[in-house]
């Protein structure tokens, strides 16, 4: 079999970003992804399968944050505190230094239906792995799923907010603050 | 123009939901949806966009139920009773004779990625115009993605409750219940 370089699909990534800010993401193929960094589109195929899936490449990292944060929380802390633990966490994956390049990612996406679905299936997915991480410590399905999807509605504001221009907080930051108001909101 | 009889759009969407259950989703054509009802494709796509839409096309109907409990609100009314009077009212939407048929649609789309992704669009629109709705009231913008982000997490809480085998609450009576659930988990 044959090898890559480590980093390819992170430059694919950052090449397909180029190419669907300026070109917009349906005038551009995988092969002019590939062709941008110097492969072939067979390699594309080989990392990725299809041009969408290349702007998503790095879930399951995104995903183990919050994993990790959950694995913080003490075994009988309540579901709202295991979700504040994994938003806290989930800061990891959006470095200050990142927050150009994913004002850029957002921007793409959300011009982009496509791109868009896309997003969201990733957040129905985190939506999956919290609930099952909080059934696994012994909450009940259903408090598990609401739990689940609460954090995850506080994660998409938190993020939003986080993107905002001339915003400069961190994101745990900006969580908490988010979580206080929600709490304030159901009160 | 030529007329077509009222509830065409129904008939296709029984159409094609019978033949996504037993052929499957990529296995059927927008012809064949439409010869199944002694349509032609043409007409087929004078109601709808793709094959996929067909599932969808009473979604204004769906987020005008939710809308409507919101006008039911007194102008005063927190977000969170805001919220709760248009989980009850969107059970107009879903009368208890619909269940047999919602639960072989949910079946359907849950097997299959691009009705999936298509399904939770439809949710991330709702939550926009629950969004919209408060903000209208005075809710300030991060409030309002929040609340209504949560109202939605209800709501799919709910409608997974309401659609399990042996199910037979009403879907208004369940979703005041997984409210009462969502203040507990969060307090």
């Amino acid at each position: 079999m044959a090898r890559w370089k480590p980093g390819t699909p992170d430059r694919l990534q950052e090449a397909a970003l180029e190419l669907f800010a300026t070109r917009g993401f349906e005038q551009t193929t995988a092969q002019e992804i590939a062709q941008a960094v110097g492969l072939t589109e067979r390699t594309f195929f080989r990392h990725f399968s299809d041009k969408r899936e290349v702007l998503f490449h790095r879930q399951d990292e995104f995903t183990d944050t919050f994993r990790a944060g959950i694995a913080l929380a003490p075994p009988d802390a309540p579901p709202i505190a295991v979700i504040a633990s994994a938003l806290r966490s989930s800061a990891d994956f959006f470095p200050d230094d990142a927050r150009p390049w994913s004002r850029r990612r957002h921007e793409v996406i959300s011009h982009c239906p496509a791109l868009r679905e896309r997003e969201q299936h990733k957040l129905v997915v985190l939506a999956g792995v919290l609930a099952d991480e909080l059934r696994a410590r012994g909450v009940d399905a259903t408090r598990a799923a609401l739990a689940a999807r609460t954090g995850v509605a506080v994660f998409q504001t938190t993020f939003e907010l986080w993107l905002a221009e001339g915003e400069e907080r961190a994101l745990d930051v900006i969580a908490v603050e988010v979580l206080a108001q929600l709490r304030e909101v159901l009160g």
